[in-house]
């Protein structure tokens, strides 16, 4: 660790679901920088912090989260996993927030960008600094180029070209950035469902004979919406990714290099070229 | 019955799927025109067109359905009703339509505006007429306004303008023209599922927990692709698509006004009182 590193105290990972935070932690660990895991209860799976120094905070514990990290010296935090949008019941207030309720009102109206930018601006407010997961842990992000053995073909591409103009189309309405598309066909749109439930709607639609499209002919786009604070809610994609993807008979997966966060890239390339998938990283200024 | 009417021959009305086909047969009826029903094999439900003079084609026919389309002096024709891309093997194949494969190919690629225009243009290539629905029947398309008794309100008003912003923004993809908002959050993107599968998905994430909104917020907006050859496929709605959104804890649904064929009117609106929903007919000029 260098002293520079033991000076800036740990990175604070406040986690939502999935895998994607504790690739980031031990990506972060592997960088020489401590962390401090901030487990969201409800969200976070016991067993998968215990390997972290971490404390347990519930959404709304606003005063809870900002006192635990002054005493473990967390100025950076970064803010990662899955968040939906929790149903009240499941949120837990306490005294800080409640003061803070006007601003956190008017964070979560309008879609998740307004709420994320809303929880940054009152981390902001209140002396923290707030990192995106791609700036502490950039080796975790999609890189350049074909991950794995498979290259999109022609069609492929056409289609991945296509999938990414209509994605930056439908960018400004703060929608989930992914969708299916074949042939030129776009045959599924992601919004609250997520990626995976979207990609099993492409496998359901394929078995009842609605999507008449060859087995290996689609593409999974999937894009950070482009006016996104990229410090909030990277896409991911991972080995279940590929799985559905296969499922659902696509030929590959396409995604922004240095925008999306790759979980478990090891297990998601072994997966895609087991299943003769291609997984393309396309360069930003690739973009149209 | 006029005497110009008769000389103009009955409307050919192609049937796809669902009960539209039939609200167009009676609704040119009652404008004193004969109709001859072309009901495509395993779309029609043989029961519902026994009312009517009608004959079976199979998709592919294209040979039979010219030659008892020209005995029975149909020159203006209809294609109406739900045409999901059929698989191969529900093809039949004729002469005609083998010696028309080049051109029939080239329509059935991209999205399904082209496999329609592309069949458009065949017909008329071979003499035919083809007409929009709105234009034989414009009593069964949405009124401007408000249908039966409830109002959007405020909040629902803002939704009904975000959403058909951002359908106008996805136009140019060719994709299922539908979602649901809810208080400016994109909630759910039709495309190849359909509309129905998409207030179920809608009604399952909320039964789920994924979507927090209370029950009577939400809006369905549905509208004709821009470029769209409004003579295809125009949107429908019905009293299913009433119990749908009402299922889906919406407030309303909102469509466009003459752009929109409405089937079962009354029965429509009698679901939408008993549930509380609003059915709006936005008119074209009101757009932004």
């Amino acid at each position: 660790m260098t002293i520079a590193a033991m000076h800036e105290g740990p990175l604070g990972i406040i986690c939502g679901s999935g895998s994607i935070p504790l690739a980031v932690a031990a990506a972060v660990q592997r960088r020489g920088r401590r962390v401090m895991l901030f487990a969201l209860r409800g969200f976070v799976d016991a067993r998968a912090v215990a390997a972290y120094p971490h404390c347990w905070i519930a959404i709304g514990q606003f005063g809870r989260f900002r006192r635990l990290a002054r005493a473990e010296g967390c100025r950076d935090i970064v803010l990662v996993g899955g968040l939906v949008r929790p149903a009240i019941r499941q949120v837990r207030l306490d005294w800080a927030t409640l003061v803070e309720m006007p601003r956190i009102v008017r964070a979560f109206r309008g879609g998740d960008d307004h709420l994320l930018t809303g929880i940054g601006r009152i981390l902001e407010g209140d002396g923290f600094r707030l990192l995106g997961a791609h700036e502490v842990a950039p080796d975790i992000t999609a890189p350049s180029g074909a991950l794995g053995h498979h290259q999109p073909d022609a069609e492929a591409a056409a289609d991945i070209a296509r999938g990414f103009e209509m994605l930056a189309a439908m960018s400004p309405f703060d929608v989930g950035q992914a969708l299916v598309i074949g042939r030129g066909h776009v045959l599924a749109v992601e919004a609250a469902e997520g990626t995976d439930a979207m990609l099993q709607r492409v496998a359901a639609l394929r078995e009842a004979g609605r999507i008449t499209l060859p087995r290996g002919v689609g593409v999974l786009v999937k894009a950070p919406k482009q006016p996104q604070d990229r410090r909030f809610d990277l896409p991911s994609i991972g080995p279940d990714t590929v799985r559905h993807a296969a499922q659902a008979g696509l030929a590959g997966i396409a995604v922004v290099a240095a925008g999306t966060i790759v979980a478990e890239p090891q297990r998601l390339v072994e997966a895609a070229d087991a299943n003769g998938l291609f997984v393309l990283g396309r360069a930003e200024c690739e973009a149209g």
